[in-house]
């Protein structure tokens, strides 16, 4: 049987690694006076705004540290921490380095990885991704990033961009994705789509849709889930 | 002991790759009556004045696999080959995915890998990178192409472009290559650099620079031995 698709595109942040879990364990572990899990929200609840600085134009292209950065000097302020010197405050921005993958996402990208070309596709830029996969040992066949693209998603530049790397029409390109924003992004530019649920991007408390009522042509519980599902 | 550099990136077609020896095989398998050695030195040899026209302008941002099309369908006119098809002509395009590294090249790059971050600094595709290294199993932390910087080698902006994607300092990171022009240019841009002597790049008649006159910072006689001077 000759698969359907060529290559799988993954969104990275609370995709193929938590982002929520291991800002607020590295958070709490440095005993700043507040809340992990509610920093950790309030630091990634500034990335959009800030990346749609970038998109409208209002901002230079600005890549995700720098923007990680700016958010994290202001929720400092807001949370009313001042201990950090110039120093603490770069090696915490780098926390975005350290994410730790889902406990099925390495497993499940090695199976997946024998039958597909597998790539990423992040607003997080290239080397953000290339420090986080050597240490995971996430076993990417190509790191792409919206770095490459000069446009950050939901730019179609983005989606298509990842097809005309690999010279395959958008349709034998999946995007892989927790987000169905991501994905309705995605499938408006004709590329097949999956999404896989993980409920606890956003910690224990909170809410995330993760039903089945969507268009997209694969549901997933997780990594080790589509691998089945897509005959690895 | 702190390593002096932080990331490690390769010059590819030639330094880790034999393109010569792997063109030439595939070439003579396929019987076209044309000597497989001297049609891969012949399709090598338009590479820089096609990548040149790119540099000055002459033709606007093309990438390797289209100009490596351009320069065979040159070729196969010039060896008087008429009998292959478009579809034999793209498939024989795509030798270049297909490169085998040089037989110290993925056990010396594991050997680097453990203390450095281990990037390409190719002028070949990303996708092209991308087929290669899965194909012969070459475990790159990050996959760097001239199309990430729209310039070629030896433009600035692709040495000086690897030290900004990992943040780090130009001293901080070495070129690996087997061309002298490649590391002249890159020191010129206060990158570290590393020859590799590879004496039969261009097959077993032919000659090449190899001596170790020359004022870059490491001179080896393959990855082994790189590895080997780097402590790892």
């Amino acid at each position: 049987m000759t698969a359907n698709y060529d290559v799988l595109a993954f969104d990275v942040f609370g995709t193929v690694v938590d982002w929520h879990g291991s800002i607020a364990r590295e958070v709490d572990a440095m005993s700043l006076g507040v809340d992990g899990a509610t920093f950790a929200s309030a630091w990634r609840a500034g990335y959009k705004p800030a990346m749609d600085r970038v998109r409208r134009g209002d901002l230079g292209w600005t890549r995700i540290d720098d923007l990680h950065r700016m958010i994290l000097d202001e929720i400092l302020e807001k949370f009313g921490v001042r201990k950090l010197d110039e120093r603490a405050k770069r090696e915490l921005n780098l926390v975005w380095h350290r994410l730790s993958p889902w406990p099925d996402a390495v497993a499940g990208l090695r199976r997946l990885k024998s039958r597909y070309t597998i790539c990423t596709l992040s607003n997080g830029n290239l080397g953000l991704l290339a420090d986080m996969a050597k240490r995971a040992e996430i076993p990417w066949d190509l790191i792409l990033s919206a770095e490459v693209f000069r446009h950050y998603k939901p730019d179609p530049e983005t989606y298509l961009g990842v097809a005309e790397i690999f010279d395959v029409a958008p349709g034998r390109t999946m995007l892989v994705a927790a987000h169905k924003d991501d994905l309705a992004a995605a499938k408006a530019c004709g590329l097949a789509t999956a999404f896989v649920e993980r409920p606890r991007e956003y910690g224990a408390g909170q809410r995330k849709d993760i039903g089945r009522d969507h268009p997209f042509d694969f549901h997933a519980t997780d990594f080790e889930d589509l691998a089945t599902q897509l005959g690895c």
